[in-house]
């Protein structure tokens, strides 16, 4: 299999943890969002994914965008270890928890609306911190008032065994705290993140490990 | 089956849809967006969904959150009709198409994101609707793309049966059109909707024909 991932979007870090969890040994293919002017706008990617965002799975002939149905897919083709519980309600629950983060927090602070923002808004920078934190504030609590709610809650976000909303989960937390998003009223997904990040498929999945990591 | 609703919320009317498709009788409960502050809110509605968005469908003992997990929940719970495909590339195709919809154009264009831009950033609405077009326009660009670039589009996005790729495209171009985006490239996905709405699920889910549906 081939990625197409940057080492900073999270939503490619979802997708390294689950591969990891799978045990899927995969080619890396870095795309440079910054970089003149972001290899994700040329043509040569665009063939690929037309949507221009990373991350892309290639698997042979079959080539996947969005993240979320990524995650899906390899959880339908390579079903070991499990990242969705068997049960249809519990896979409902982690699926609430993990769209939470794909569509209510990070579509607004990814990389192409801080620029929007910026540059034809016109938002300045302190303002435009001030939206990012917004809505992670926002849709972090929502996520912390979901696992406060549910006994389901265990040693992760649904039981004891690591789901598709822990691996949601880290790499927005990630993203939060590289903002000084204020945590401190979520204990729960603090506890989570730190519980995550002590497992091998989340620590070799990290931004600092990736072939593209800048500093 | 209990499904929170607001008529005119494309994520309601996404679950609208499917709940008509899978033959399932359901009491609508009006969430009033707008009203008094937003009724989704109210420290009632937050007990059962605590992102305050809608929709949120209740199964028994079951209350899900977020569109895309009730809708995977339909589909595991009541397989007939079938609203992904029955091959793990094909269901990957559909839920990337989905998933453009409810990632990459839904959540920047919603009620509270546009309030934001209004009251917060103080964006003039000329601006805000050019917002609106442009994350519509680049996202049902891309779907064109993809429509375009694979033979398994059919008279619907996947073939010739509806799937939850149509279930999402035809909020969405619902949307589009109340905004006045120009959808005059995207041959595909205005034929697709036109197709879609000759169906009785998705005409009997559109917004004007809700309990709630107001002029």
């Amino acid at each position: 299999m081939k990625l197409y991932s940057y080492f900073r979007s999270s939503a490619a870090y979802r997708v390294r943890i689950a591969l990891n969890f799978k045990g899927l040994d995969t080619q890396i293919i870095p795309v440079h969002l910054l970089r003149d002017g972001g290899e994700q706008k040329k043509p040569d990617y665009l063939r690929v994914n037309p949507t221009g965002l990373v991350p892309t799975l290639v698997d042979g002939d079959i080539t996947i965008a969005q993240s979320m149905a990524i995650l899906e897919y390899l959880e339908e083709t390579h079903p070991e270890p499990a990242l969705l519980p068997a049960d249809a309600p519990g896979r409902a629950r982690v699926r609430a928890i993990a769209q939470t983060i794909a569509c209510d927090i990070h579509p607004l602070n990814n990389l192409r609306v801080l620029r929007y923002l910026k540059n034809t808004l016109e938002v300045g920078d302190a303002q435009r911190d001030e939206w990012y934190r917004h809505w992670v504030g926002l849709g972090l609590s929502a996520i912390e008032d979901m696992l406060v709610q549910s006994a389901q809650t265990g040693r992760f976000c649904h039981g004891d065994q690591p789901t598709l909303a822990d691996i949601l989960l880290v790499p927005q937390v990630f993203n939060a705290r590289r903002l000084n998003c204020d945590l401190s009223a979520m204990p729960n997904i603090v506890r989570i993140d730190a519980e995550c990040n002590t497992l091998e498929p989340f620590i070799a999945a990290a931004p600092a490990r990736q072939p593209d990591a800048e500093n």
